[in-house]
């Protein structure tokens, strides 16, 4: 179902979402394409075709009932039930985003850390359990783990991914600076920041002889 | 000059810099685009066409030279005398995102932290000078920063965007959740992991039911 919605849409559709909990938060009821777009920095022509894409239209007159749409995106987005997600490779990263994220999304649950150093093993760490590598496969089918953030070192990330196939991951997150070899089933989203520190400083580099 | 690389094309570059010096650390001196693409899960002719885009080309017989690429991947994308990188917003991300980034790549320089908390003003953290943020303006002009990388609180971060772009930023790398607006002239990255997140979970989602 809804398969075919482009990457940068589900990104898009991530954003209104936040954006219209705001302006719910603001006691808003109803939006336009346009203010919507106007918070976004994009067209309201984009908004429009982001939101027909899943079936949803406004009303000419009073524009979307937010929370109305705040549901339907939801439906989308997210899972019923919740999703459970690892973080594999607790450093100062995963660290920080096991914090960053802890209650951020209400369906988008932290269940598991796992690392190899035993000064962290068996041990909370930002609120979560930390079990060791070698329990992963036994946590990923006891928790139901689909979803996983890989911020271990560069050296292990390969290996570490394969054991997450194995143990039935289907969407990965990587945090790491190594482009991922997996099977075409499981989605991966790279997310290495020296490659975007790299882009930012190249173009911040050639505005410079403008 | 070469201006008009694509963001994926530079992505890309800067990934392939990371691969090539592994494969020199390793004593490789010579490789095919074969390999290359081989080593980052990519095709040979995406590898080719890339390269062909900063004006670089093998030989037939013995691939590229990999010290010689590695230098002219470096002539596009880095600064010669190397790029000045704040830090804007000092909580566990930022923090974690100093550390990572400190050292790896060495034409830029995470030189300065800013902050509000007085815990925080005025101190070293994790190797780095952490200033008011009403020192802002001024240290981007002592330092000569252009880059910086965003992660104070989301109802903060418009309005801190406005003030990088008054003390003179060309890029920023965006790790809040709300998308930036600034001028057309400086370039914004939106690096947001809820955003990335949500897409896994979303794609994990829908590959549970193939």
């Amino acid at each position: 179902m809804k398969k075919n919605i482009p990457e940068k849409s589900i990104e898009r559709l991530s954003q209104y979402r936040r954006t219209l909990l705001n302006f719910l938060k603001n006691n808003k009821v109803n939006i336009y394409s346009h203010e919507l777009a106007a918070a976004m920095h994009i067209t309201s022509v984009q908004v429009r075709r982001d939101l027909m894409l899943i079936g949803y239209s406004g009303s000419q007159s009073k524009g979307y009932d937010i929370s109305d749409l705040v549901s339907h995106i939801a439906e989308i987005l997210d899972d019923e039930k919740g999703q459970n997600v690892a973080v594999i490779g607790v450093g100062n990263m995963g660290r920080a985003i096991t914090s960053y994220l802890t209650g951020r999304r209400p369906k988008l649950n932290i269940v598991a850390l796992f690392d190899i150093d035993n000064e962290k093993v068996n041990r909370m760490i930002s609120g979560v359990y930390c079990y060791h590598i070698e329990k992963l496969e036994e946590i990923f089918k006891k928790e139901n783990i689909k979803v996983a953030i890989l911020t271990v070192p560069a050296d292990a990330s390969q290996q570490m991914a394969t054991k997450l196939v194995i143990a039935g991951v289907k969407g990965i997150l990587n945090y790491t600076p190594v482009p991922l070899k997996v099977s075409s089933s499981v989605f991966i989203a790279e997310y290495d920041i020296i490659t975007s520190l790299e882009k930012v400083a190249y173009y911040a580099k050639n505005n410079n002889h403008i």
